[in-house]
């Protein structure tokens, strides 16, 4: 069988190569279109009509008119503009497969989120300030600051394939692990609640893991009422989407201290505003949406890209297949 | 059995009282002249010729010339000022046991080296500095600059109770451990290489953790020739003891680009000099000492020995015991 292949992500030359390695067999048609990042939203396009299958990020209504497409994988591990319930319905009824990357952002989050708590136990990033300002020696109280992450308990909003690995990584830490997910399905290691028991799960955890994406039901999900129900103390980290936390909220409960530590990677307004009150806040940690970075990241999408082709043509389960 | 416990570790209420529980039966001596510090050196002591035990710093000298003294356990991991060939001889010969309370630090200095390598692969102190400075954001080249532990490999130069655990915390990232130690018994998941090995190791490494105690061996272990054998670029880390590092040739080796960055948490001088150059070293990262930091360090102590104490009067094996 072979397939016209659309694509409009740019890739370096190392990349475009496997791809091309990759397809071989098949039609290849990169779009003159192509945007210049595999993240960014690629627009309307005369080639996708004749395509079979699309990778990058294809218009999600043209996608939609297109008859003859019969699987979609996007290269990131967001979806939010394929997240509706006309482009679901419109796979649906063709048959058609609609796939994301989450697989090859998940291990990067994942050790994003406990480098986050790791920082925090260690106090790395106050004794990171001291070296780039007084270089003062707080050796007897920064020791005492120093928190083992054994015995504490995390709670994750959501629970896909980063929340999988994050469980994996902190197996040996001998913490308790929950997670929120809507479908309630046991999983190895870690309690899986339903949103009705979040309040009490919150009054637990000592670090609140928010991996939310971004959709209607989630928007302000972190919101005045939900910090309120926290220990008195708790971590916060994020990194699912901005737009799932009230950043107004959050900043109150900073202050008040409800949260004692704020890790954040993604905000409602990225690039974070240099006016934004997030960045003076003490105990506010900031990285810029680099939880999911990997140096080979183009890389491990083509990889993603390939595999998935291989079991798309064969009939076989693709990873990270939503539709 | 009754014996004469001695303490000259100073301990707040709370673990007072907990080693006074914990020590209910025998008769239990704190010394007048207690350090205020569970982890600096005790001076000479009159009271201690009457000990049958002896709990704290006491006097290394001292300790061989008591010879009703048939156990010693340090409140420190590190044993330097009993590492002599007479202090281990007088104690053979009288047949009494010394012992550390490595296990109190094990956990916190596995978490801190762990936190050092998840903090450069996530590039966390570089993303700090921007918030503390320019706010600044560097979404798309600090991505591509992020690296997974995944696949990497780890040189430990030493292999204790911290090697253990480090072992065990980087068990789910699928690295390569290796290890340097002068029994070459082997251990699960870690390749365990005899002195002779390293150089070829060091070329391996992409991670060279150095968690060597100081003693007469160690003394300069890392020197110039051993860091002209790493890969280049290498990233090296120092939670053992500063002495087994030669800070000039460590210098030199960030300068040359062979090694790419250092966490260092210990020094030859301590605090580490304000006008000492590896402060002011871009690629050099610092932190005062606090890689076995827990907050619960005096409670853990106090557990470690009530533990111990319980295995000594019934013959059973002591944790951490060294002669």
């Amino acid at each position: 069988m072979t397939l016209t292949i659309w694509c409009n992500a740019k890739f370096s030359a190392a990349e475009t190569r496997l791809l091309i390695e990759g397809t071989r067999g098949h039609k290849l048609v990169i779009s003159e279109r192509a945007s210049a990042s595999v993240l960014a939203a690629g627009r309307h396009d005369p080639t996708l009509p004749d395509a079979d299958v699309a990778f990058g990020q294809p218009d999600a209504g043209q996608c939609l008119a297109c008859g003859r497409l019969h699987w979609v994988e996007v290269t990131t591990a967001g979806y939010t503009r394929y997240d509706t319930p006309e482009f679901r319905e419109g796979f649906l009824a063709r048959g058609a497969a609609f796939s994301n990357v989450s697989e090859v952002f998940a291990d990067p989050c994942a050790q994003h989120v406990l480098a986050m708590m790791l920082a925090f136990g260690r106090r790395l990033l106050p004794s990171h300030r001291d070296q780039l300002t007084d270089r003062s020696w707080h050796y007897a109280e920064r020791r005492f600051e120093c928190r083992l992450l054994s015995g504490q308990t995390v709670l994750m909003l959501g629970f896909g394939a980063i929340g999988r690995r994050l469980a994996q990584l902190l197996a040996p830490f001998g913490m308790t692990l929950i997670a929120v997910r809507r479908q309630t399905r046991s999983e190895r290691g870690v309690r899986i609640i339903p949103e009705e028991k979040v309040s009490s799960a919150l009054a637990e955890a000592d670090h609140v893991v928010n991996i939310l994406p971004d959709n209607a039901s989630t928007r302000n999900y972190v919101n005045a009422r939900r910090l309120s129900c926290c220990k008195p103390g708790a971590r916060f980290y994020n990194v699912g989407r901005g737009t799932t936390v009230d950043e107004r909220a959050l900043l109150e409960a900073l202050r008040s201290g409800r949260i004692g530590e704020a890790y954040l990677d993604v905000f409602e307004t990225e690039p974070l505003p240099p006016e934004h009150p997030l960045w003076a806040e003490p105990h506010c940690h900031i990285t810029p949406h680099t939880g999911g970075g990997r140096h080979d990241q183009d890389e491990a999408i083509v990889r993603h890209f390939v595999r998935n082709l291989e079991a798309f043509t064969r009939g076989k389960p693709m990873v990270d297949r939503i539709i």
